[in-house]
């Protein structure tokens, strides 16, 4: 299969957000550490399956919507060649081109059909194919959730693992290096865009982090509901 | 503004997923019900600015790319000039001119500035300009996340508000109300790309009620973690 890069960031920056705001928002609520772990595997499983899904479904129905406009324009090539040929003819006339020479040009994209269908496509309708394989790029999203999506649970696993019940020290530890992961999600975001990629980094963590404190602030200020 | 029917639908899955996956692993896991607003709550804000922020600098991204890639074609056209008018040349001999009307075809196209470079982008580069606002984007994101993320936390503010411990039938109403969100938001959205709205909202409840049922089970078999 073939990896998308930015299907897999776009997939990683909501796993480590979506983790971290369960983390935070127990943490932020004074409940049991155990909990982090319960939804926090709960939402990379759910959530995770959700937005592949989606993804998958997305890139799909584009493709699908492509192709049916282009199912089309040939029914309307076959069935209403001249409505068709004026169309090319406009197209061209506004791009500058008159007269004789207008005239050969209609002729020469009407002469073809894959030209002729592909011109309507581009030109009249604004669309062009993707050759995004939807499974892929499910996968690719799927993956990034889940591998990022680990990172914030990790210091409580090992605290549990090593018979420690984890404290606001394994929260620190969490917080820290899901932090670490939002800049360095960034960093690759900024490269694949080609942008900076030290100016993506600090974007993505300042985004990652007010997500995590509003959702610290949420547990905090609704702890009432299970004192 | 501007309201984009697909992005407030793709929101709304993720908002009524994520949602309905911390009711489901709250209840699955026998933990207070108390938590479950704590965190749908803590959830919505969080997952819910975190996904339009990343929908809002996807389009942003993408918007900044092709006027990239547009001023590099201004770029060539002024510093390279006889390089690009071969390109439009190989671009007009594939669609099947020659001689003396693909030399016509060429004086033409990039005699007007605006029309040569439009050709390279859409030919050379298979790329089109989307207008799509992308605060707008992200608002319509941020809104069906929060509306229909809301749907399974009601019946637990219900319930709490008129004094009665959410129980098992407040879960029932939760599910069933949530799966009754899947379902419309489904035909939705098959309503939006023109396919069969019954099909589309069946497909949508299965995807919706399998990740529920895996942060169900996920609650269920971690529920160790806390007794």
């Amino acid at each position: 299969m073939k990896w998308y890069f930015d299907d897999f960031v776009y997939g990683s920056i909501d796993g480590a957000v979506t983790t971290f705001a369960i983390v935070a928002g127990v943490v932020g609520a004074s409940l049991s550490p155990g909990i982090i772990l319960i939804l926090g595997f709960a939402n990379l499983f759910a959530d995770g399956f959700s937005m592949a899904t989606a993804n998958y479904q997305a890139s799909k129905a584009r493709n699908e919507f492509v192709q049916m406009k282009r199912r089309q324009e040939e029914w309307e090539i076959d069935n209403l060649a001249e409505q068709e040929r004026n169309e090319i003819r406009e197209i061209y006339r506004e791009k500058g081109f008159k007269d004789e020479l207008l005239e050969d040009v209609v002729r020469i994209i009407t002469s073809r059909r894959k030209v002729w269908i592909d011109t309507m496509m581009k030109e009249e309708l604004g669309l062009i194919e993707d050759e995004r394989n939807p499974f892929d790029s499910s996968v690719s999203t799927f993956v990034g959730f889940n591998i990022i999506g680990l990172i914030p649970l990790i210091p409580f696993m090992i605290f549990m693992m090593i018979g420690i019940d984890p404290n606001s020290e394994a929260f620190t530890y969490s917080t820290v290096s899901v932090l670490a992961a939002f800049f360095l999600v960034g960093m690759i975001k900024g490269k694949i865009v080609k942008k900076s990629m030290m100016r993506s980094g600090i974007i993505t963590l300042i985004i990652g982090g007010i997500a995590a404190s509003v959702a610290y602030m949420v547990g905090h200020g609704l702890n009432f509901l299970v004192s």
